[in-house]
């Protein structure tokens, strides 16, 4: 184990944390030496997930960033949101390198975090740091950096479907609306009523609308990519199950654009790259299709009758859009395959 | 009884089917005295469905036309595509009511229901008698009718959430796109891998992208209310629980209108319907909170970035959207209170 | 509406409360006069409850038991346990008919209450006038009382399943062995991580084994049927679906009987109660098969292999579990028809 | 890839061998050569399973068990009942390891299994050959063999749940009562009623009560370990799930035996043996604990005042309860660590 990479998890008792440690366990080049709580500290994480019973057994620590240095190489950030901005200045501090899986160091505009996410932001300095790891658009610059900034859920799956559209000049930027869905493990593991079972099971309900906090990341991407601002109509709403997320995504084409045009654009942008899969003419990718792992799966409509595409786009929101995407940006950041450990064959049925 | 008007239901072993003899048996002004089916004659209906044990126990008829005049007075058709148009010349001449739930008479051109249905169409003559029977948008049409074609469930939640704003010039005809999802019972009974449980659990899927049969009907209907052709970006999905659709509608706004606007707007326009509630600004209703129920819920969303309005309709497919939107349209056909027998709170949780 | 009998529900805000507003609201000789919440007094229900809107419009009131007389005859209680006992003796002292959902006056015996609800118990003079309602049981004796303790979910589908074979001394009383399982919705509406989406779909799990408080309420019953003390096997799931109970019940059979002989005893023990239904042979009830209505139905096999009945009884926690049951009881000490607004057929699919 | 060992898989369009495929992707000294379907020779697999696309791109062959040889060392069986027993002759004559998931050489009775699955048994012969492959209890016999019968899920789940309190005679083996219940997944594929999402969603049913073909199963490895005939009470039902299975086990205690006693007894029969987590005093397995992973979690409760103890078992029913325990015995044939490829850690949430 000591030619292994040494890993620690901050926020280990969140979804993302434990799917962290479900998919670190499969990673040959990685060893967790550190499982963080500060919730939990001194408690085996068993206690609160018997599913890792004799699989993780030693104790929960606390934080404590200025040791974190004799105990780990990298540290995940899977924490609640204005967190990670206060720990990553210490951990950088120390040489150790950061992925950052909250979404404090996504945004570049302090002014624009304090909006959307009501806390206060990171320092401008940090923010300029961070490269965002949305690893088949901007994983070339992540190798050999120090600080990840991990995408959100909803932003990977969006952000994968439009953005090879976006970049050809395919479709109108003005036009784009996201109509997204999630399961509920989105939410996290707080109780309330907003998660409650007998609330949401046979149920499907719209939040956040035109207001969640994924909004201006999606707009600050597509800007980049499409070379001038962009704003989007963007909905979320919540699916009685547990994981997966979809984007259907509508936009007006530019030009005469066939079905089998944008199977050959994104085939083409995302060559040689493994976890986003293209599907053929007439298949529509269900969220199940990817449970379990780092897929995401795109398919594609274009309406004559009304001139727009519609694209559908799904991942498992704490893999692909998490813990799994964390581990990929991990891979490119040692220069190693991009795909190592990660090679889960979707759980289905 | 005497006094009671007489029903008949063919189609009964189909999900509407029994959504009719659930709801019917609790009208105060109608009898069901003949429940039909073609494919399982002579068997109490409680053999294929439990639930009805002791509630109906004489045994299924067979369809014969021409012999329903001595057992109704009304008819309602809850029969699979095509079936209807053959059945309803005959059940007319014998002066009989009849209410079709299938989708036969709601498009008035038979070139379109065949391009878009893959059947042969009813008789131009026919579907020139039938009224489409959209409740809270043609109700003053029912009155005194024979022949009412009960809308589609999709279109029933995305029409009574457009039908005020295209009314009112509000929003652009040409920018709106649909993004439905529906629960599985809308799929009927019958079995396929796409109504199979270990396929659908944990699972969210589009199908039909853009070549829904439910497009047309409610661009017919848009046209009428816009005075203009009117085409639409319809997409459908299907979410993993039994009851519930969900329209999530899109449209830039003409003019400066804000949430409060949208919703003034609708409330004045539904002003007197009971089964259409207006929900306050920031309010999204979600499917449950009509489950079981005839009642359709609507919200908005105003974006002034993106200069779109966000409208969320939900119904339960199989009452609104079918089984209890005909009792409905039986209570204005008669000329009796619209809401008859259809007050049933919504089952929650 | 003078002339109909004004009920005040205590504990509206839960999910027991809830369902009697919407069961009341079809009953046509009751009138909601008073909806209660300590926690949400003066707010609107709906703001709560969304399924509500435009059903029920007026505030929530605060407890006052002085003054309960001047706003309702009877009061129901859909309380958290401990709480009914202290309202119950002011309430009967202004002369007002009392049916207790909570588990407050169930057991006869103070000290029996204390070790498994660990709580105080009633007083035992209370517990000494409460009538303990279970319909089909004891429904004689509920007529013209003022204080009915309604039965607990897992009590009722149990002991329906048990009491006629119990009765006959068919069964070995030693030999009882109750599988029990739950939907969620019995676990009531408070948030915690045992109520929490992610954790409970696409899980089944069992809890409370040998502990759960429905053991000696159950054991009370039986003891009183068989004429000698009972002690149950009993365990409780959680299965991943809102609503409904199944009882799975073991035990060995006192000479010879045939399944056929077993449903003759059922039917002829339950004859003229409507709201139990016995299955054929080889008719296995599912919970969904009861969803929403009042019914509790019941099957039998035998096996001559080992010897013992499995007695299989279902019901919908919140309604013959709870709120439906209590209207029965109602309905009973009024000396109305027993089934008097609650004749709902089973929501299905 | 030439070292490692060549696995065929027959009937890979069912769940068990999608899941075999899953599994053995992860393994380190297994490749899979071919992939059988007699339904859809020449098709690629993904054309049905699109969750495989770009993992698994070879089109499927048809089975020609005389070709095996040419094509692979082992060969899983993952085929309907009755199947087997035809193709497990030629595949033994020419060579090949074969085990068998499906239940044809689990009975060494032939008249047996006429009996519960009503089909022609495979020869005697065959029957003695096979070393039934329940790992933590037989496994030791499995090395070097040539054909293994895969146990049935329920089985599974029941017998490691039961056979170290047999063994040490700390029950009575006339008294077990085993309350089974499984996700939908163990149903298989085949579209039908009783695998339609609408009847099973929100539904919680009993099947085949007294009739699984399981039960000779459990009573052949009983009665093996008790050293006398054993009769099992047994009831599968249906959850509202995909995967997943419990078994709650009741049992009379024999002598003072307490919780603690069990878990000791428990612990010290799986000592050494990964894949059996025996849970703490007052922790109960949940199905989710397990998912999608080998582990089968086992929790135990002794109630004083009846004398029983009642003993919670849970596996992954396409895991360790098909596709997992198969490689699991391939491990074991082939003297590899008993682990090998199977290290998954559960799916939580």
């Amino acid at each position: 184990m000591s030619s292994k990479v040494r890993a620690a998890i901050i926020g280990s008792t969140g979804y993302g944390g434990v799917e962290l440690i479900r998919l670190l366990a499969a990673h040959p080049q990685v060893a967790i030496t550190s499982v963080i709580s500060s919730s939990s500290a001194g408690e085996p994480i068993a206690a609160g997930y018997p599913h890792l019973q004799e699989i993780r057994t030693e104790l929960l620590d606390g934080i404590d960033p200025a040791e974190m240095k004799s105990k780990a190489d990298v540290v995940f950030l899977a924490t609640p949101a204005g967190v990670a901005s206060g720990l990553v200045p210490q951990l950088l501090e120390q040489g150790l390198k950061v992925i950052d899986v909250s979404g404090d160091f996504r945004l570049k505009s302090p002014a624009l975090y304090e909006q959307w996410y009501k806390k206060a932001s990171a320092e401008q300095a940090y923010l300029d740091r961070a490269v965002y790891g949305l690893a088949e658009v901007f994983g070339s610059e992540v190798q050999g950096q120090e600080l990840i900034s991990n995408p959100g859920c909803y932003p990977t799956a969006t952000l994968l479907g439009l953005v090879p559209a976006v970049a050809a000049g395919w479709i109108d930027p003005k036009s784009i609306i996201v109509d997204a869905k999630s399961g509920v493990s989105g939410a996290g593991r707080g109780a309330s009523l907003g998660t409650h079972y007998s609330e949401l099971n046979e149920n499907f309900k719209a939040y956040k609308v035109n207001q969640h906090q994924h909004i201006p990341e999606i707009e600050q991407v597509l800007a980049r990519v499409a070379g001038t601002e962009v704003t989007v109509t963007f909905t979320t709403h919540l699916v009685p199950m547990t994981r997966g997320i979809m984007s259907t995504i509508y936009a007006s084409v530019e030009g005469q654009r066939s079905v089998q045009d944008f199977i050959g654009l994104y085939r083409e942008y995302y060559e040689g790259r493994q976890f986003v899969r293209i599907r053929s003419e007439g298949q529509w990718p269900g969220t199940k299709e990817v449970y379990g792992s780092n897929y995401c799966d795109i398919g594609f409509a274009v309406d004559e009758r009304t001139g727009r595409a519609t694209i559908i786009s799904v991942i498992d929101n704490l893999v692909k859009g998490a813990a799994g995407q964390a581990i990929q940006n991990l891979n490119l950041m040692m220069g190693w395959e991009e795909g190592l450990g990660l090679q889960f064959v979707p759980v289905y049925p």
